[in-house]
């Protein structure tokens, strides 16, 4: 990166080309804004249309299944924001394809491409069979909470792999509920604000150094399952809160089943979403 | 607690009927009032006189160590806010009867009613001969530095059983100093505003689950011997702080004799107060 | 205990007066001659028949719930092992005399007559509802898994509030199952040799500090729930196993059920068998 | 199990059919033998050739990509140990169908099939960027130290979700080198002896109930990188060590190049393995 | 400490005489004046000219290598502020003269004199080899980043023997970087302004108890490599934050070499800084 | 050392040249025969008399606070083992000279002189000042019960800095009491057999990579106050116990006065030793 940083001194933008994954998506949409800021050029991509294209932006549609396809996207990129793939319970060979050896060919292209680091939507149902009379830190043991989960498990594990092997730094994001407001009571917990989202990933991408970092994504929220102490070198202080919603959700007595799987373990229904079967 | 809560759908009140034992005294009285938001009918009672009755509460004198009283007065509650029994160092008969005996009969008894949940004072005498120079988590061991503390180690003891076993759900409070305004230095340290133990048992009692909790009852002084970390699952946030009393005791070099175990122990008098003899 | 050793140079035996309590129990009477060999004088006590006293022997029947007589019993006495009370799970009434109000009262005594060191048998059960896959270590949290269980927890609160208070030495023995010989196959785990057992008492005793010390008294079986690497300073080298009696529980598949608390927790069918109905 | 174990009342071994995957692989046929001696039928399977198979074996050759085969071939399973799959470094895509596809299948029909628990060959090298100067405990974090360590821990998520989500047990044997002898001087600190590698699996297999977990396959060697204390209640105690092999590799002052990463990390050669391009 | 307290009632400020070593220094020049508030006399000392001298001042050059003049300079001390020594890299004999020998001397003339309480200025440097992708608190192992960090962790070792030997109490201040404002990124993280500078030894000097203790001296900076959880008995609370200093260092892509220490390390420029030759 | 590795294969030893320092003390003598069989050549030095040099000893009386002279002693050198400078508590100045700028002295020209590994004579005194009642692992907080003990933490912490500094490796023993057989009760726990400190020496030199490890040296003594699990990397496994020795010390009951810190901690006599004056 040195060279090309110092070919920066004249640009305004601290990266030149950075890489937004799953762009289109949800979550993809609310970056796509903010790392205009950030980098001269955004290239972004998912398997769904991207809509209008800006002029600092390079779009293409790439199945990140597809590994030639993989390795061409990451030419020229300084870091990747990787929300790409997929992110709720689905058919093992669907997560298979997207998520397993789908991250395996973006770390495999950016490591052969130079690439610096990469931002990794990671979830919080890596760990959501922990119960939610637990707080978990960021070195807690991994209870993934779904077929989903496990390969948010394996995204971390080969992240780590590819950060002690070659250096490729990742800050593993364990995204909450990244909506415009809770939905239900339990994202009064594991709400994300979009403000306080893009707080963390600009955290994320200009710490100067990160190593292998884990930390979770949730607002500073009243009740708390999640600590992020052991990440304070990040600099992530969430500026939002879900307290502006609990109005939303009328004060009743607890009616947990003691013995209802979805209330117990934080990942709420993700616990009893899969295995599912696959799509004929 | 299904069908009562399918029964309070067209109710105001979250609660149908809440328990407060010790509803005579100091923080009885604060907690009185509160109730009153959260459940249609308030049950108090005490071995002192309750004084004016309102309409939607149920008052009775019971001495807790009468085992078939409490089984009567445990009848149709909800949840139980328990404060009930002695608070200071008594003779261990004293505290035998109420802290030990009663205790039993109140577990005993809501097991038997199909309670869901019971807060429980518990008290930071629990933990009281940790010295001054520590932060103590809700994991740190037990250190009674009385035999009253002794007494709550044992309603620990016996609430974590009756939830291994029956999954009957408690949050043991280790209420601090709950008075208008801390009387020495040393509750400038234990201070829980009166607001805040309200809020505390709010949370205590709204929390979806709780299974055996235990968290210290503080206010955000700016000095602290607790650490709430691994209880941030029940939202707590103290809203107040013993900062606005600092000016009722002059500033002074540390006077602490180095052996004066009044100072050298989170305790304070109590570590010295005990073991009381009898009352004849 | 500075004179008495003076007095003592003569003697032939490190201790002028031990008292043994639980004397006519099974380990009772396994200690008992263990103990001739470590005092001039053997008090022995229990509220059933002690059988022939020997020469070296103090004899007497004392409830110990009767404060008055427990006080008489630990006059004289150098240090005490504490086997008497309940050791199985009973209704609650029994317990809280026995095992409370007689542990205080041997307590109390004990202090005003300066006796330096208690050797308790505290119980494996105190910590029986932690699950037969873990390992706990002596900082574990409690976990009792019976009335009794919550009893031996209270006795080691209490303990260690003597020890804290006036410096009152106590090892607590978490004793697991000493017998002749396992009875089952959890007994394989929990087996503590009567050699065993003995050698765990003499470490307790003549170790010169033991502050208040807590030690899982189990032989060296082949599997292990027990780890007693903090208690190392007591020099407890068990010499002994199950593994001897293994044959004698046929190798089956794994039966367990599931939802069989009895086979998940490590307290055994203790886990289901309180409370007790008071007997009438 | 509870009525196929009521059948076996009069049969002679403790399961009725164990599943042995790998089994014509190096510790495949270790295990081969063992494995008559605790179940009426071994159903044994590889991709390779088994040989001659004997009157208890049911011998199928199966590709564990192949979903319907692998549904198949854990029909009437009471437990299975999976030592199949690939067991060193290789091309990504060639660990996807073996180590992750190969395993989804497995689980997924286990599941189904109503298995009751998996012993699964993890490895060493799930935590091989481990330093040499550490010794890791079964709960040190996951460092994986090739594509194939990533696949291992991929295996000990995947089984952590089946057994939060089922309850289906499984045993994570972190194998380290189980060979006839060391082979090496590293060996000398991983070696896992065959006879110790049967009483292992053995262990696995019949202790009552073990959740899931994780356990190092080590003979008891002089130095050790790791700590089978948490571990214990599976009964594992090693018999052999790599003592007896030391003089096979003369003693030399260090030599290692302090920035050898395969000098410097348990994994040894494995750190710099991967990623290995595809065979084509 | 009593007589001189009984002498105080009458007097306006807490102690009657506090000594401030290295007052000529930046941190010096700071605190002098705070401490004016606090004392009657502030005795102040340095080898630098220590200007006009206030009318509640004594000041006095001395050498802290020189024995007999510290031993003279510690008479009718209440208290002491040490930032005296050497505070940067710099030849062994010269850390050996001021931060070893005349640590030594200043301890040793505190213990003679009756001195109840040293403010230890320490340093971050200490600890500064650990990396910046990691929080450490106060329990984390010492990793001196430099002979000069060295000689921090004698000091505290030294400080540790007096308190535990003679219950002289120290509280060590590691203090990170404290001036006017950052003078560059690193001291984003590292700032600690004036004002907190002067609150931490308020509170280091007015807590009743510390016992000796450890405290990271930073301001409430965004990023945070330290967590003071552990010394929250203190009551250290920073009020102030490099956040506003944050735009004088312009946003840029990380730049960090991944081998170059001053950017791995918690330390920066001083894990390469020493060992400096000696000036000849 | 790759070079002269490369030249040693003719060569029957595994080292060329070992230094030893302390080669005249008490357990100087025991090694200096030892490491005969593993350098072909034996550096041994002192300030007290050698006694007759071998043919493959190099001996030279240098006092190590003699920069030079020590620049001098360290070339040619492979490793180290420094047994010298003071190993009781002494006055200040001598201990400074000795173990403080000795030492640094030794680091700096082994540093210089490209010496791959100093084995450190540490002792158990670097953490006396842990009561009795504790056992501590390798990485409990320095508890120095003495000067003498400040410096053995000095020389820790100097040489953790040379390891992250510039990769020199360093083995602290913290030795024990090693004589011919224990002198007191108290050495029963600390007793290293000359036996076990030779084996531990061999395996500090000769492991692969130690990188800065620390391990208490004692023998395997029936009651332990260390646990040396974590620096098990070593494969330190001591062969003699400090058993054979009990009869020696008759067994007598408890006679610790409670506050008599030499009996409180573990560092015995030494936590009253000093400060001693300087002789005169």
């Amino acid at each position: 990166m040195t060279d090309s940083n110092l070919d920066r001194s004249a640009a305004q933008k601290p990266f030149r080309r950075l890489l937004l994954t799953g762009a289109a998506g949800n979550l993809g949409k609310q970056l796509r804004g903010a790392l205009a800021a950030w980098a001269d050029i955004v290239r972004i991509t998912d398997i769904a249309p991207l809509g209008e294209v800006a002029a600092h932006e390079e779009a293409s549609i790439v199945d990140i299944a597809d590994e030639a396809a993989v390795h061409a996207l990451l030419e020229g990129v300084d870091a990747v924001v990787h929300l790409g793939g997929i992110s709720v319970e689905a058919p093992f060979e669907d997560l298979l394809q997207a998520n397993i050896r789908g991250l395996y060919n973006l770390y495999s292209a950016a490591q052969k491409q130079g690439v610096k680091r990469i931002v990794y939507a990671s979830s919080n149902h890596a760990v959501g069979f922990h119960p939610v009379t637990e707080v978990v830190d960021i070195d807690a043991p991994l209870r993934p909470d779904s077929l989903y989960g496990v390969t948010k498990c394996f995204g971390e594990s080969l992240s780590r792999y590819y950060f002690d092997r070659f250096g490729l730094e990742t800050v593993c994001l364990r995204i909450g509920s990244s909506f415009e407001q809770p939905k239900n009571p339990r994202m009064l917990v594991t709400y994300l604000s979009f403000r306080d989202l893009i707080e963390l990933v600009r955290c994320s991408l200009f710490t100067n150094r990160v190593g292998h970092a884990i930390v979770y994504g949730v607002s500073d929220n009243r009740t708390k399952w999640v600590d992020n102490t052991k990440a304070a070198f990040l600099g992530f202080r969430p500026q939002d809160s879900s307290v502006e919603f609990e109005h939303l959700f009328p004060v009743t007595a607890p009616t947990a089943d003691l013995d209802d799987p979805t209330q117990r373990f934080q990942g709420g229904p993700f616990v009893l979403a899969g295995p599912m079967e696959p799509k004929r």
